[in-house]
């Protein structure tokens, strides 16, 4: 056994001491990088109940054996800490380049513990790190923030940087990098403004060692032909980019509108994408060795909405627009870039703007909380000044930048909340898609579509397909994509690559890079092992089987018109089968499992 | 000799210390109160060359002999502090309750030096001074400040608190008290946001103590009779508060319009200020003591520009309505609620605003400077959206927070900056009115209409009449104001009321409120005095003759069209007169004045 080793970079913020090892190989095998790392680094370090903003909270970067070779979209890097949202694990990642340079710096993983007394950022080169001040940064955008460390540190240097969002301990702020790109979910850009440290930079010089080029070239050749040979990656996310999706999953009736009273967007309902779009794109952009090239660079001229940068993605277009009711694009853009702009989580932000909405019109928001803004579905001006008062948590911004969750708690509703585990949840109704609804419910971080994204197979098409309003066999299928999704995330490589390929046809080129030699079960085996992981973190922080559940509204009101009228997410009828596949009992792992997957 | 004499507390913020101490009375007949005291305090207390965001710097806050009493319109404070926006002498008072309360509280300075380590607030109550921690309002509006803390402290607690833009050492901040009045000018905002002192909180109880309340309430009386027997301070500021100036102003071609290029704005021509007006007045608002109640809340409902507060009042609209180009009166009171809320002077930001549109027409400013906002005269949402970038300092709004004459010299445009000594002019074009030309110029805190409303005379037909283009007889005209109104300012005083009557009618007054025997032209000396010393203070500071001037555009550039085209501000027929006047040279006080004045 021969791989890849990186160094591991352990930075303590409180007494500013840095110590760097190499990375141990064995660790490697059995976590991979990227989510993996984070999972059992997060576990192993950070004691149960630690407040997550507090310095006693760890937070892990990490890349991972893919990160920066020639393996298609390899361009992603994984982020986690203890999430201030939901109390749980929180963890996300994000592609660009940022990954890569951490990599090309010789880096696998920064460890940041502590806190700093004054705002400071790292600076990943050549294998060392420096903790640089950063109070002239404080209070800077992250396009300013990126821009300044460029001109700093050159144009090869990235940057993953917060906002004035997570400076401002706002529980729904994101990390972002390359402009747009955002590590958004579970509150970890406040984490990173919690230990003051505004943003990481990487500098890159070296390049990545690999076991066996030229077998890696080989099968680099392989996969992107296969990414040519299929429609979704070959001709959808190129032409038509991730808005692609709106009108399938519009047309399904399965697009939750307005805080998921309804489950279509009427303004939307005869526009094609391309109609959608075209008002204000301007460009399309990639991230490292990707082919599909699916981020957008978009730019509105209207003086009411004006702006450029980008986005918006399929996400952040439904959370900003049918979930707040607004259909104007161009709005939806300028929210979007706001929310880039001031590092904040988009799914969120729009999700909770939208519970805030829902309050408002039930009449449960006090007057004074509403001082400058009309709250209603639909209106884009509110949506506009909800974004900059959450980044600064002032008005209402201050009661958005909770999260739904809490919002919706303050107010003595709790069941308009629309989340599980305190995220927010994503753009697909799971009433309507009942393999998503398992996956909302048993998602470790909480409510998200990119645990296992199972929508590919009951809307998308993909591969073997399976009845959406049937809970028949989801179990198994939801189990099996978390456990291939962790495998992703730990390796760490783009997910919309699984249109084309399978977790199969990672296989040689994995072994290649890093010379071991594994089968696609052992992968398999990996990719549990994470999933226990974490679970096991969420079980510590008191998670429990009351917390593989989603919101009222979704398991008792059926969707009211549409295709999937009818309809309410049958849990139930799924939720004993997968745990047991899981080998779990009440929401947490057996120990049987646990010793099955060797997890001390 | 037997006086008002109240308390003064000194208060040091880097020590955490507070003393007490009477008032002393022959100080107080030789600088009254208000601005007498702030020129005195800074004159002797602030070393020269000190940065104003340094501990070093000292902040007064003042009130006057007749605050909290029955006479008429008694209701204001006035604040001191080296400007940090001018590097002069920063002065600057506002009205509401907030005077009175700190008078019934026992108080008639508050001198704070040094600077916190954490934010904190002062609580003045029943002669006593607590230093209060104040972490949990930092980041808050001002609406919400003093909301927080009047519920902590009663509603008969009045606050003058700073709000985002303070804290984030905006140059162009202010102080905000009673919803939305504000010690506008200068600066001082982030004066206290370098002090970390978020708020200072007046809880009254005691009462004011007259020397003779017979003859007060007489004298209160015959003043009132007099209130009423005027048209304007009758009718037209009840009637129609301050906007009713617009018109006037407008048609007599003298409303400076997008950045001073033009002299009229075509789009209200027609329109009369009831009709401007109506669609957004709700009440009117009136200051302790005043029958005028020219104070207006408004309320826009419009989904746009939604929003509720305290005005805008005349210079409000002129600085973000036409000086901006902007004609939508929703969305000039939008940008105006938003300014009080984060704690803005509207003067100085619209005046910034349209010098950074006309910067942007020249293509001046670079282009990552403008995301998100298309910077064009006219546009109400760029307006909007500089408002709060200014407050927080990103983007656009970063160099909008230095105000205009330092955005102007960073993008080597220093004539495109409508500003004298630093503070940027306000809504009378002085090309056109003589009088406010010299008043500008003179003015010891840079560019300002009220240290010499000339326009009461020169427009407003009050009292005896002067031909507006000429500048015959201004000098002395000027001169006797600015000393005037430096009396009035340190009673402190509304200076509406001097439509009504004359500085005569004060004294009888104030000699039943204090005791003291004093004749009018002792008055008229204690404020020549108060005015050189701020010209002493300035001096130091490095102003000079060079500095009495006006940009170039107001000395070079006829009005182009309207009832004053063709005229220029004709500084220099009047400025020798002036310094011949006053006693200086080189635009400073010679020995043989300040001995005069007895300034030691």
């Amino acid at each position: 056994m021969r791989g890849y080793v990186g160094l591991v970079a352990r930075v303590n913020l409180s007494s500013n001491s840095v110590e760097i090892c190499e990375l141990d190989e064995e660790f490697a095998y059995r976590y991979l990088g990227g989510r993996g790392f984070c999972a059992r680094i997060l576990y192993d370090e950070i004691k149960q109940g630690v407040d997550p903003l507090s310095p006693e909270n760890v937070l892990v970067f990490a890349t991972g054996p893919l990160t920066g070779t020639s393996f298609p979209s390899s361009g992603r890097y994984h982020v986690g800490a203890k999430s201030p949202l939901t109390g749980g694990i929180g963890e996300s990642n994000a592609g660009g380049f940022f990954g890569p340079y951490m990599k090309l710096a010789g880096f696998d993983a920064l460890i940041v513990e502590g806190a700093s007394q004054k705002p400071v950022y790292l600076l990943l080169e050549s294998g060392r790190v420096k903790i640089l001040p950063a109070s002239a940064l404080w209070g800077k955008t992250t396009y300013e923030t990126q821009a300044l460390l460029r001109q700093k540190h050159g144009s090869n240097a990235r940057v993953a940087c917060i906002g004035p969002a997570g400076e401002n301990g706002v529980l729904i702020s994101c990390i972002i990098c390359d402009a747009g790109r955002a590590a958004g979910r579970t509150g970890l850009g406040a984490v990173m403004g919690s230990k003051k440290l505004k943003a990481v930079v990487a500098r890159g010089s070296r390049s990545v060692e690999l076991a066996d080029p030229e077998k890696a070239r080989r099968e680099a050749l392989r996969l992107f032909k296969k990414l040519r040979e299929n429609r979704v990656t070959s001709k959808v996310f190129p032409e038509r980019g991730t808005a692609s999706a709106i009108g399938v999953v519009n047309r399904a009736g399965v697009l939750p509108t307005k805080n998921f009273q309804e489950s279509l967007f009427e303004p939307w309902l005869d526009k094609s994408d391309r109609e959608l779009m075209q008002k204000i794109l301007v460009g399309k952009k990639a991230c490292w060795s990707c082919p599909m090239a699916c981020g957008r660079r978009t730019r509105v001229a209207s003086k009411e909405f004006s702006g450029e940068g980008d986005g918006p993605e399929y996400e952040a277009i439904w959370a900003l627009g049918p979930m707040c009711g607004v259909s104007s694009i161009e709005a939806i853009a300028k929210a979007n870039y706001l929310a880039n702009e001031l590092g904040l989580d988009a799914i969120s932000l729009g999700n909770t703007i939208a519970c805030a909405m829902e309050l408002n019109k039930r009449g449960l928001l006090p007057k004074e909380k509403l001082v400058g803004v009309r709250l209603e579905f639909g209106n884009p001006y509110a949506l506009i000044e909800c974004v900059w008062r959450t980044a600064y948590r002032v008005g209402i911004g201050e009661d958005i930048s909770l999260g739904a969750k809490r919002l919706a708690e303050r107010y003595g509703a709790p069941d308009v909340a629309m989340h599980a585990k305190g995220l927010e949840l994503p753009a697909y109704d799971p009433r309507g898609l009942q393999g998503m609804a398992l996956a909302y419910a048993t998602s470790n971080r909480g409510g998200c579509h990119l645990r296992a994204l199972v929508v590919m197979h009951e809307l998308f098409g993909v591969k073997e397909v399976h009845d959406r309003f049937s809970t028949v066999g989801k179990a198994r299928l939801v189990k099996e994509m978390q456990d291939a999704f962790a495998v992703i995330d730990s390796l760490v490589v783009c997910k919309f690559l699984f249109y084309a390929i399978s977790i199969d046809d990672i296989v040689p080129y994995l072994c290649a890079a890093t010379g071991w030699e594994l089968g696609v079960d052992q992968l398999r085996t990996i990719g549990e092992r994470i999933y226990n992981l974490e679970r096991l973190f969420i079980n510590r922080e008191g998670f429990g089987e009351a917390d593989d559940a989603l919101p009222k509204r979704l398991v008792e009101s059926p969707i009211s018109s549409g295709e999937s009228a009818g309809h309410v997410a049958r849990l139930e009828e799924m939720l004993g089968e997968y745990y047991a596949l899981r080998g779990w009992e009440r929401g947490a792992p057996t120990r049987q499992k646990l010793d099955e997957l060797g997890i001390g």
